[in-house]
């Protein structure tokens, strides 16, 4: 955490910006490993390129603040107090800064407003691409959490296909696998978990809901759990009792696309060769305008972060990158499969976190 | 929804401001029906004081606009597209413009930035206080919501109770309540619902865990459904096996406390007051330095909206307006205790919506 803060000071000093502040909740986890939903009530971690970082916070947060290791300054306030009035009188040198860093992409209207009044000859400036390059490449230790939150991804698959049976609701199926995860520790899903039947398994758009589970159905599950703040991201996707043909010549197809795709997760390789060298076998069975969406994204605190994979993006594979590879075929009147998978670019390839089986599946019910 | 765009129309005719763009999630479901998460995607409703509002959107999400009975102009894009020179393209007046709304508290300063450059002469103007106004009174049919989705949590709540059983945690007992809610469709919790033990239930900052329950216990649960895209917020508190005297005039008092604020929420009577009157209960009873929040909060699409029930508001209460009442004492080596109901303010005094019985409940489990 330290050495996050030291290279964002570095990063001041560089640009000669004279401050900055940290405003949004997961970066600011990022930063401190402090995690908390302040609601209105405003959070952020001031930082400069010669002094140490203030972590500005409602008073009743600063034992927990403390509990997470948080050595340098802090600045609590009362509900009663204003926060903008406290930190003008701890703050005196505000008033020479003329370049003073924010999140452009988190930070809200309001705050700017209030920073506006604290800093008469500040100026603006973007320090988003900075965190989303320093969030792009994970620790080991980060990498650790995203392995584990993985293997709870595979367990919660394993929960879902045991539950199919003719006529179950896709909401009763996603609530055994919440209940089940649960019960095994977890509180807290990555994002609004998917699990969806036959026609609704082929729509982008598919909500769980309260349809019902019949023969020849495709079953698309699409979850994660978060695990001491990092996420986990995995697609399965199997038939219920029976298939056909076509629908076994699609699956085939998307696994082909996933494990090619997989086999382009190289260091030092072109990011958007991950999404053609994909689309090129889905080409190849005439399926091209059945995969409508980017082959997948960068994963860590949040589900869905740096690099995006999309088949124009020039940038190369960095060690330490931990991406979805996801390609999918939907058709609407058939159904619809993807396939995704978490995997970590190594020094000499890729390790894969989900582990749970890509085979073809018929489940028996 | 039509009435409430008109309304903001002529509210900016009023202010004499030429635009204005609403793009917080909230309020565009507010505003049109329309509910979505666009995560990085630009969306937004453009409004004019003399023109039909215009909606913005990836292209892919036009026909569940339509499906929402939008009827006024929309303006679709492709994520290929810069929605920016489209608008600028499709929108020459915006040159004219001097005075632009928009929502401080809610829009970032990207967006912004990209409004700057297509407002040359704009000044940026708060609808905030407007918005949260009109949010603050409700309509019947949002009422109707608000009473379905406090039915939800009451029988949430009989289902926790039932599942209480010595060496159980509180995970658990989330996962069943949970699992119970989606078999009968409820898909959203309206926050991360808490169920907490003993110790833990004493805890402002209390997050459920894998604590286990045992005899003597005080548990609280702390939930509520979103139901049509609006929200439920209740809070029920009972004791496992045994319990002892303190325990018992604490749960009074709380109790007494929440009968004495209810009483209070009459039209025209100050907000200020219920705040009041309830801390007057609890202090009686000498546990005033134990109850350090406010009595509660609005509550509709959001769980904590307009206005805030702090002893300070002295704003007065208005046919239609839907509040928590949720005093609670806690004490850390003893326990915690709170008792949250949603009411309506009616014209003759006030409907509770949440209807689970508050007597004290000592349960066998």
């Amino acid at each position: 955490m330290e050495n996050r803060l030291s290279e964002l000071k570095t990063y001041l000093k560089q640009n000669d910006w004279q401050g900055g502040v940290i405003t949004s909740r997961n970066n600011i986890f990022y930063l401190s490993g402090f995690d908390y939903e302040p609601h209105e009530r405003f959070v952020g971690i001031f930082i400069f390129p010669e002094k140490d970082p203030l972590f500005v916070l409602p008073n009743m947060e600063v034992s927990m603040l403390l509990e997470n290791n948080w050595n340098a300054p802090y600045l609590g306030y009362e509900d009663s107090e204003n926060i903008w009035e406290k930190l003008e009188g701890y703050l005196g040198e505000f008033g020479e800064i003329e370049n003073f860093a924010v999140e452009n992409s988190q930070i809200t209207f309001s705050t700017i407003k209030k920073l506006q009044a604290l800093l008469p000859n500040g100026e603006f400036q973007n320090i988003d691409e900075k965190l989303s390059k320093m969030r792009m490449v994970k620790s080991e230790k980060e990498i650790e959490n995203l392995r584990v939150a993985a293997e709870f991804a595979d367990f919660a698959i394993g929960v879902g296909i045991n539950a199919l049976k003719e006529g179950i609701s896709e909401l009763e199926v996603l609530g055994e696998i919440e209940y089940q995860l649960k019960k095994k520790g977890i509180r807290e899903m990555s994002f609004s978990a998917m699990v969806l039947f036959g026609e609704n398994a082929s729509n982008p758009h598919g909500v769980t809901g309260e349809n019902t589970l019949q023969k020849g159905d495709s079953v698309i599950f699409d979850l994660g759990v978060k695990y001491n703040g990092y996420s986990s991201d995995i697609t399965r996707t199997v038939f219920f009792k029976e298939t056909n043909e076509q629908m076994e010549n699609i699956y085939n197809t998307v696994l082909q696309a996933n494990l090619a795709a997989i086999e382009k997760c190289k260091v030092g390789n072109k990011i958007g060769e991950i999404d053609k060298v994909a689309r090129k076998v889905i080409s190849g069975e005439g399926y091209q305008k059945y995969f409508p969406h980017r082959i997948g994204h960068g994963l860590g605190i949040d589900v869905h972060e740096e690099p995006s994979l999309h088949a124009n993006n020039h940038e190369t594979l960095i060690k330490g990158m931990v991406l979805t590879v996801e390609p999918g075929i939907y058709i609407s009147t058939l159904g619809g499969v993807r396939i995704e998978d978490d995997i970590v670019i190594t020094e000499n390839g890729v390790e894969i976190l989900t582990k749970f089986s890509k085979e073809l599946q018929i489940v028996k019910g």
